[in-house]
């Protein structure tokens, strides 16, 4: 009999981006995506989508230069969260518990080996919506807000690294990620892969960095579920003076409608129109996409993506500024 | 610690339809709803949506009436089909081994305890797709169908049940079901509830028996993903001279925008037509809408259901028409 | 030859509502409609569209009772206006001119034959945005607002009448509208028409008052474009704790995707949620409903209206407060 | 008093396309955009979508070479037929009567100055549907064709030119257009301008040849309504092997949701997704755009369009081939 899945990790819980403009972030998720702040603590900023259940999704953290925090994922039990740390620590790249955060209980911090900081945690904190913001809407968590064009909750991130296949590894064996799509280089390394442990098509993606750099960001992407918001999302950032870096196309991959637009701190952020496809089957064949089907991999509806998508990440390097 | 979460089902493989006119049935299913035949055998037509990946999901059986043939479920492994099944047995519900159906191999029958037939099984088929049918947009497994409107994949099916909480508690105890949604009367007992294996709200759902009867079936629901499409295939639908029983609604369970329709057969057929909302919390709390909510629970946009939704189910039994 | 069509009249051009709560009405349409309040004078609020090219299309004024206070036409040209007066004193319905208002120049005021008031006029002004509400996209008065899911534009009023026929030959004879669509009794008079001078199915609408009343509101009807708008606004309304009298639907007539909801005087206001067809053809004969297709006249998608969508007007009755 | 507006023409009624493949180019027009054949004769083939209510609105013809046979307008009266045929003869861009073709009666052509044949005429045959081809829904003069992603009716028709503002001021002056948005050259001249004589933003346009060359097609467009269908189709497209130039985006002109595809025999096809916006103001000021705004006038989301899309026109001349 073949290996069992591992079903320890649940999905992707919050993510830490980095900003040089803290409150010009803050401003953006909240008046353009229509987030809510619910916390502040140090030079952290915590806030979440209208159907996030858990107390944040994002913590904008003060910094001299964009780019990821941390991302941090939520075990499926208590007794998932130690198996996992043992894992990780047996691989190596283990740094140690934290007594919590603002929203969740202990959790246990590591690197990737690309060095990205991630953490893995159980306890965790969920929002309660102030009277004024529940909705008979029982499964949802708060009213819509009618500020923004609202996104509905995290949906993946999207990480640069120097060694695709090292880090794509990691996330399979100390993680129980799945790797669903891939697009593969003529000597069969990866240039990129989407990986999962939801039925989401990508909970993380890991791309290669052309810059060479490690750790660095390509995008966090916040989830719409229909197109139609795209299109109005639009229309506010344009008339609100933000720079839109990828106007509403469709990805072969993951079959997502989505855009990409730059938060004031620097940062990437796609947001995601619909619901892509979704997997179910618990013996998923990775697709392997080669350089015949690149194109279509990249662009399924769209004409052309901006060549800084292919370079441009967080922290941003001089290389790329110099080649721009 | 607490316990946690059993892993052993993927999610609904397939659903066999009983129908007293098969050809009409399969002329419903393909012509209108785009979906293909891939084989026949004995009384029996096997069909797929486009973006089902295994062989088949929907088999539909000549019958002298309409109802619930089985439904399907795949295990997470070939260990997890071997622990469900030692489960079942011990509940007292299991049936025994088949060897397999086309698509399919051995797979192990059991009851409901409201007698609903039922299977899990490992072993599976994949769709191969003739050489004309491939697409370029390889996480597809064939072209979208240039005919009627065409649904993308098998989503959930709606049992019908003469005792609500013991059917939900066996697909809970013996398969590892979630409830993530149910409505209750005033004496705490459900009137319905949604049950999922997978991150969708719903795999299965169990709804009490307006008629007190045992073992039937209110609908199986095919997906869409864009709102859009219930109009197109409502305009389909009317010309060819279809019944649609309930036109595009949103219900506030699920956050589901749907519509529902009888094939031929006599079956209730549900098109879902954007993505409702997905649960990622592993130790999601069922939401539960009482008397007070139903209404809002039922539709939170739309007018008003047909009285026949809350008692029509097939087999279709006398004491309703009767009523009507 | 033919006689040709007239040309004189161009567009509906503004509606005054009248509001027994003046500032929840103002509040309704500012902050879930989007639309902006422009000025102020009287017992007046001024409001305005985003796309809405005119100073303002929608006046509420503080009265007694809810209802139609006038509509207004805008005519051609100046040599329109005089022909439209000089034949609407001929038919003995005229009123005569007023200076203008608060938008607009001199118009010229009369009556339908149930007694709607009714202006036509000429010289207009139009919106000019504030600096910072202007936007690159030229062809748009102001910035899409940041608040409420905002409509485009007026679209069209759909007035009760107590002899359904001699109102729609008024507007027929007097203002060259011309009937798009209608549905006939059984005796061929109308039970309710949709008349147009503009590319689209209607500018107005007649439909015979079920209670026999004189000069009622049906309803106003501001424009989308989009279905996805209407599921927005209804989420917005739901959880602000309006009153959707009719969720989502389609109408045969027009084609139109749709909904109803009242505003806090008690008007009731269609949202248009996409373009339903427009009408090119300058011969065009008239659509003809009879009693056999009224159903799919009425609801071409969707399961049913409430009755009291064929009976509730402003001025509120009390014959069909004691119906209720 | 001003000069009031000139009625005469209604709308585009069709357009000739010439294609040197003319079984392909019917079978783009038939299985893609979901369009019907009604009748042949000579070398051509008369085509429909299924809500234009004319006989046809696209005529297929063979030819050594693809770009416009003719364009045909509609008048609004006999009378206005005259009227105009008086006035481009006063002009001396007159050629004569024709006894009529498929689907219409005597007809007057006349060139452009840059030599687009045109004509103009008031006589029209309306499609009458077979019985199996009647819809209840009965603004629709045939059931919604299950086949392709059917476009629901023709739209305009963009004209290069080598001398844009003598063609412009053609139209304004024989016909009675009226130009509703331009692109303006730093001198002052038409880069390219919108014209129509409906509700329309445009019912032809005229864009300065990039090879000034005289008398070619930009494209011709058809309607769709829903942004969503150009999704779809562009999914059908791609599987089918046809050529999408622009995926879908968004102009700022006119605000349309569109893309662009190539049929065949080589003339480029757009297709309208939404409803853009519409013009009701009699008294419009030309919106016009300048060098500043020119890059959001073309995309208003959308990244950038291929160099093509600015030079490439039927016929297709060798000094652009050249240059790709």
């Amino acid at each position: 009999m073949t290996k069992e899945n591992i079903f320890d990790i649940a999905h992707l819980a919050h993510v830490e981006l980095y900003s040089p403009k803290l409150e010009e972030s803050v401003e953006f998720f909240r008046e353009m995506l229509g987030m809510s702040e619910i916390a502040r603590q140090g030079k952290s900023v915590y806030m979440r989508a209208y159907e996030d259940h858990y107390h944040n999704t994002l913590i904008l953290t003060e910094h001299h230069e964009a780019g990821l925090g941390h991302l941090s994922l939520r075990a499926t039990s208590a007794q998932a969260l130690e198996r996992r740390v043992a894992q990780i620590e047996k691989m190596g790249y283990g740094i140690g518990w934290i007594d919590g955060d603002v929203g969740h209980g202990r959790a246990y911090q590591f690197n990737s080996p690309d060095g990205h900081l991630m953490e893995v945690f159980w306890d965790v904190e969920y929002y309660q919506a102030p009277e004024d913001q529940k909705t008979p809407l029982l499964n949802r968590p708060q009213k819509r807000p009618n500020r923004g064009v609202p996104v509905r909750r995290i949906d993946h991130v999207n990480l640069l690294a120097s060694e695709t296949n090292k880090n794509v590894e990691f996330l399979e064996e100390a993680l129980g990620f799945k790797v669903r799509e891939r697009i593969l280089a003529e000597d069969k390394t990866d240039i990129a892969a989407w990986l999962s442990v939801s039925n989401l098509v990508h909970d993380v993606a890991i791309m290669g960095d052309a810059l060479g750099e490690k750790g660095r960001l390509h995008h966090l992407c916040y989830w719409y579920g229909y197109p139609q918001h795209l299109s109005d999302v639009s229309d506010l950032l344009i008339d609100s003076g933000y720079e839109i870096e990828v106007s509403p196309i469709k990805h072969g991959v993951s079959q997502a409608q989505c855009m990409y637009v730059m938060e004031p701190g620097g940062n990437r952020i796609e947001l995601f129109g619909d619901s892509g496809y979704l997997i179910f089957d618990p013996d998923w064949k990775t697709i392997e996409w080669d350089v015949k089907g690149i194109d279509q991999a990249i662009l399924w509806h769209g004409t052309q993506l901006p060549q800084e998508f292919f370079t441009y990440g967080t922290p941003i390097r001089s290389k790329e500024l110099v080649e721009k």
